[in-house]
């Protein structure tokens, strides 16, 4: 089916709406949250008018993940794209990552919401949610891969490991800062991947 | 007020027997989820008689947050008091928590789930949270202070970053056993911990 322009339609228009609302929403009140009702009293539209959008709660769900994402994806991995492979594109993937749910106005991150509310509850939430986090941490494995190719990382480093490692210092981050509103946290968050690179560089060659 | 006897009262036991439900619901479904009508369902007391026991489903969040601190105190703090202060302790209490909610029965950990429920949330839940972590970070920062005295880590490891990278493996950990239902999660936080006590170890004086 071929667009007759190439302007946003009228409905376009208020599915972005609502998702935006959405995105924001479950950021801080999880995605069980995300109620037709609670996103109707946000917005101006109508809630006959939303259910046209989104045909079950689920649906709205899904959507907001895949939105979430397609954000993360804008704000941290494509600046990472117009880097070369290797440590600095990883060091540019992660310095975004600790920005990006304020450069998108979020107050939290959506996607750890997601985790935390669905690891425990098998269904279309929790496939989607474990799918686009497998999704991330093969991004990853594949940039340390092309790092350890580039001689940037020691060849036995553990691509898995460093994924590991590097998620934790993010779940830390979050935690410093929206529990504890501790002003460091983006220092810490820094210090620990300094010292996360330091284990896994190549021994420099002894001077003779 | 002294009690006549050292017996539990039918009141204690049934307040016991509402908050294990109440912890392990809250662990998986959240403590926003932690309604009187869910815990009726799930065991035989009848509404009024769960009234009587939490005036408010706040209140009955608040006694679920302190009964999931004390197993974590019992089932991994405790223990690691058995060893002497220093890096051994530390090592106790990090080994300890990793199994502390298989040993305890629980699919997830409580207060990870109040954290990221509550972060966002103004309130008495999130002051609560906020003061359980903060007791923890502050348990394992005195640790910490105690492994630099006795000689076990260098004299400039920073008590206050190692502890939050000490939680940041754990939040790691948590998201590879649950969401991802990986086998190796455990291998993957000692080896995590191994790396980072490798770095605040005091290097040895040079042989002669």
């Amino acid at each position: 089916m071929i667009r007759k322009n190439l302007l946003p339609s009228k409905g376009d228009e208020t599915r972005a709406l609502i998702l935006d609302v959405a995105v924001q929403h479950a950021a801080v009140a999880g995605f069980d949250a995300l109620t037709i009702g609670t996103l109707a009293a946000q917005t101006s539209l109508s809630k006959s008018g939303r259910f046209a959008h989104f045909g079950s709660k689920e649906e709205l769900q899904i959507a907001t993940l895949d939105e979430a994402v397609r954000r993360f994806t804008e704000a941290a991995v494509l600046p990472s794209l117009k880097v070369p492979r290797g440590e600095k594109r990883i060091t540019v993937l992660f310095e975004n990552w600790l920005k990006w749910t304020e450069n998108c106005g979020l107050k939290a991150c959506p996607m750890m919401s997601a985790s935390n509310e669905f690891d425990d509850k098998p269904g279309t939430m929790r496939d989607a949610i474990a799918h686009q986090m497998q999704r991330l941490d093969a991004e990853i494995i594949g940039n340390i891969k092309s790092a350890i190719e580039a001689g940037d990382f020691a060849a036995d480093t553990d691509p898995e490991q460093f994924t590991f490692d590097i998620f934790g210092i993010i779940a830390s981050y979050y935690r410093s800062r929206n529990l504890f509103h501790d002003k460091r946290a983006n220092q810490r968050a820094l210090q620990a991947y300094g010292r996360l690179l330091a284990t896994v560089r190549p021994e420099k060659p002894q001077q003779a």
